[in-house]
């Protein structure tokens, strides 16, 4: 298992990302527009993990409505499982609170969010693993 | 440049450690006191980063502080610096605020903290690689 990004929410992803520049050195940076969660995501790889900024897309989008109760900061960390399926039914059996059922996200792989309430107020996603991992 | 860990404060580190043990596979879990912090640190070591718990002390601890303050979640995440001095003066020049000098952490490592209001939210650890990198 690893930690497959940190996503954080931001008002201007353009903006974030002159910030960001100032402090990393980014192998890869590249923009998706992702109309079904209405936001849009400047994915930034680092050496061995990714850094995303989720700027919203319009305002019904979730993360406008995290930046109006929180404002800018992390929004949620992703981690790779090897076995999703076994892994979320183990979760599930600790007694881990799921946000809707496994689906499938951008690249094609299997998503799924588990409950801050069951994270010490921590939005943690839940991926399946690249193949070539 | 990679992310170093992910440090989530937490009222009760054990009780936390329980939550997470039942979504990830940890390789290893090393508890430490710090009382320069007002910190207990439990760290959990991942495939290739690690995620740490922190509770605080007493209530003079900046943990207790922000658990006042926002409630348990992410504190910060931390960044390795391939050559600390070069990249905080970069850091700097590009107008990024510090908290504090570069100092000795745990494990004789350089240390630093970037201002979240310079990076939209995210109070950013960053730390001198480790000498394997």
């Amino acid at each position: 298992m690893r930690v497959d990004h940190i996503a954080i929410a931001v008002k201007n992803a353009e903006n974030a990302l002159g910030n960001y520049k100032k402090i990393l050195k980014i192998d890869k940076i590249e923009t998706e527009m992702v109309p079904n969660e209405k936001v849009k995501v400047v994915m930034m790889n680092l050496q061995d993990t990714r850094i995303e900024l989720l700027e919203p897309m319009d305002d019904d989008s979730p993360i406008s409505k995290f930046l109006r109760e929180r404002g800018e900061g992390i929004h949620h960390i992703a981690i790779t499982a090897d076995e999703i399926e076994t892994d979320v039914n183990r979760a599930k059996d600790g007694g881990m609170r799921f946000l809707g059922e496994l689906r499938t996200g951008s690249y094609g792989r299997k998503i799924t969010f588990i409950h801050p309430k069951s994270l010490n107020g921590v939005l943690v996603e839940f991926c399946q693993a690249p193949p070539t991992q």
